[in-house]
C-alpha cells in the first residue's frame, strides 16, 4: 500500500473501530461512521438509543484525548488481509462552524445521515500518526506532526 | 437478541477486535481472530511478519490485563446493525495443555490455522462482561463473576 492508497481506504472506509480509555484505565471500544478530512476524522453521535455507550465515548475522549482507530478487511483468503491504525487525540466540538462543516461532510458520504441527520455532538479526531499492514508486507509508518 | 444469539454469534464471528492499553496510557487497537470457549476467548499471534504489533498486545496485556474485544456487524442498512462488546482480562498463556487446547480449539474453527499453525503464544481473555447493541434495541448487559 503506498501512503496515497492507505488515505483512499480510510476515506473510503464505511465503518472504523474506534478505542478511547475509561475512567478507570481499561479500554473501551465501539464501531463508528466517520469522515476523512485531511488529517482529521470527524464522527457524529445520534441521541437515540445507545445513551450510555454513546457518551461514555465522548466523556472518556474528554478526561484521555488519545484514541486509536482502526480501518481494516477481512476475508477467508488471509493473503488478502490490511489494516490502517490511526493514533489521534479526540474531542468533542462545540455547535459551530465546524461542527457544521462536519456534518455536511459526514451527510455527503453516508446516504444514511442525509435521511436522518444525527443530532448528536460530533467528535473530532487529529490524527497523529498512520501506520498500516497488509499480508505479506512488513508494517509501514507514517508520523504527522 | 436473546444471551443464547449473543454467545452464538460471538462463537460464529471470524474476525473480531481487540482494544488493550499502551504503558503510554494510550489504547491500542488490532483485529483479531479468535475462539470461544464458555467465558473464556483465545487467540494465538504468528511469530512471522507484524513483529512488533503483535509484541505490543501481549506486552499491553502483560502490564494492564483489561482489554475490550467487539465483534459487530455492518451492513448499510443501519436497522440490521449490532455489536456485542466483552470486557475482561487478558494473559498469555505458557506452553502447555492449555495452550495446546486453545491451539486445538483455533485449528478447529479455522482452516487458515490447520494449513499454517500459528507458533506465537496464546492469549487467554477471561470475559467478564458481556454487552450488545442492535439497532431498534436499548443496550443489554450480563455480567459474569
Amino acid at each position: 500500500m503506498t501512503e496515497a492508497e492507505v488515505r483512499a481506504r480510510v476515506a473510503a472506509a464505511r465503518v472504523g473501530h474506534l478505542a478511547t480509555v475509561r475512567a478507570s484505565g481499561a479500554p473501551h471500544l465501539v464501531p463508528f461512521c466517520f469522515v476523512l478530512d485531511g488529517e482529521l476524522l470527524y464522527s457524529a453521535v445520534d441521541r437515540k438509543p445507545k445513551r450510555t455507550s454513546r457518551l461514555l465515548r465522548l466523556e472518556n475522549a474528554a478526561a484521555e484525548p488519545r484514541v486509536c482507530v482502526m480501518v481494516d478487511h477481512y476475508e477467508e483468503d488471509w493473503s488478502r488481509l490490511w489494516w490502517i491504525r490511526l493514533d489521534g487525540r479526540a474531542r468533542e466540538l462545540a455547535d459551530g462552524g465546524e461542527a457544521a462543516h462536519a456534518l455536511a461532510l459526514l451527510a455527503a458520504k453516508y446516504a444514511q445521515y442525509r435521511a436522518a441527520p444525527p443530532d448528536g455532538p460530533v467528535l473530532r479526531i487529529d490524527v497523529e500518526r498512520w501506520r498500516w499492514w497488509e499480508a505479506g508486507g512488513a508494517p509501514h509508518e507514517a508520523t504527522h506532526r
